[in-house]
């Protein structure tokens, strides 16, 4: 519709997730018209994502060093590993203040439907880290759906076949939710991990 | 949250409308992870952009020579401009294929609220582009809201001073739309504008 490189813009940024036809126009006329916008910057960001930043050899967080700043960080509590399907997961994480150990990200979840196995996820690597006893829990934080539920069972199992305290995180309903639109699944989950108060 | 490039690239794209922080983090990770992205031709399309990307000197399109390709095209007619606020407005009316005529963009609406004035619209290089008489019909497509019809409003007692026929885009109830959920004015409008059949 439009000429040229305006045109191609739009359709650079309709191939971003969550960016259809009508938002890619709108970015790309906010780049072209707003003054106050840095768009050299956001260029070279772009060339240097790619290039600079690596995952973490260890965990497998995202890291612009060989090893992330979290397994860099000697105050984290080595004797506890989070594990998560994501770099995404790690930040979540993190922004709760809640853990203080370290992480291993297994870079996806066992999908039959799109065909990942055991073996597409960094799980030779895991087990790798627990040979030498320093860690005593490892805390199965993968998402609670049907692909990460599988990957925590199929994890739980491996796990307790070299004895190491297991642990995954609480279902249940989310806090500031209500009651009566929780569905039944978590309602459910909720009643089987209840507790003394 | 991250460390160093894969925040300050979030922070970048959180910075562009309707991006929130999550899409941002969203479309970072796609980029840092799909090997199938290009993101070496976004980068090179948003280096670009500015340097290549002007305005047309006829008609304020974006275009990147000094005239658009609609004011190159001989084959449209020469004797209809049709006037827009927005640059986006030509790419919506040319969707349509209805109109074979010019364009003037104004470069906003009249906004006493946001401090746009007449003289800060393209509104002299219109008049310059009617004083040879060539033009015989100017059509007001601005918005169909408050600035919108004031501008149409100002631009209509303008032009009427130079004696030259003067059209406004009709307003009524959107094709395809469910009468019982058109708003009062609409459907008033809808009412004024009836047609014979």
């Amino acid at each position: 519709m439009y000429d040229g490189i305006v045109q191609d813009l739009i359709d650079e940024f309709g191939r971003l997730p969550g960016i259809g036809p009508k938002s890619a126009q709108r970015i790309t006329f906010h780049i072209l018209q707003t003054p106050g916008f840095d768009v050299s910057r956001l260029s070279q960001l772009l060339g240097d994502i790619r290039d600079k930043v690596r995952f973490c050899e260890v965990c497998g967080n995202v890291s612009e060093q060989e090893r992330c700043a979290i397994c860099r960080d000697p105050r984290r509590n080595q004797t506890l590993i989070c594990v998560v399907e994501d770099a995404k997961d790690v930040a979540a994480i993190e922004r709760t203040r809640e853990f203080r150990g370290l992480y291993h990200v297994l870079g996806g979840a066992i999908s039959p439907i799109a065909g990942i196995g055991p073996d597409d996820l960094r799980i030779a690597q895991l087990m790798q880290r627990l040979a030498d006893g320093t860690v005593q829990e490892v805390i199965l934080a993968t998402n609670p759906n049907l692909e990460g539920e599988a990957t925590a069972t199929y994890l739980s199992r491996l796990l307790h076949t070299i004895e190491i305290h297991v642990t995954r995180l609480a279902s249940g309903l989310p806090v500031g939710g209500d009651l009566e639109y929780a569905d039944e699944v978590t309602l459910g989950r909720a009643f089987e991990g209840r507790r003394s108060i």
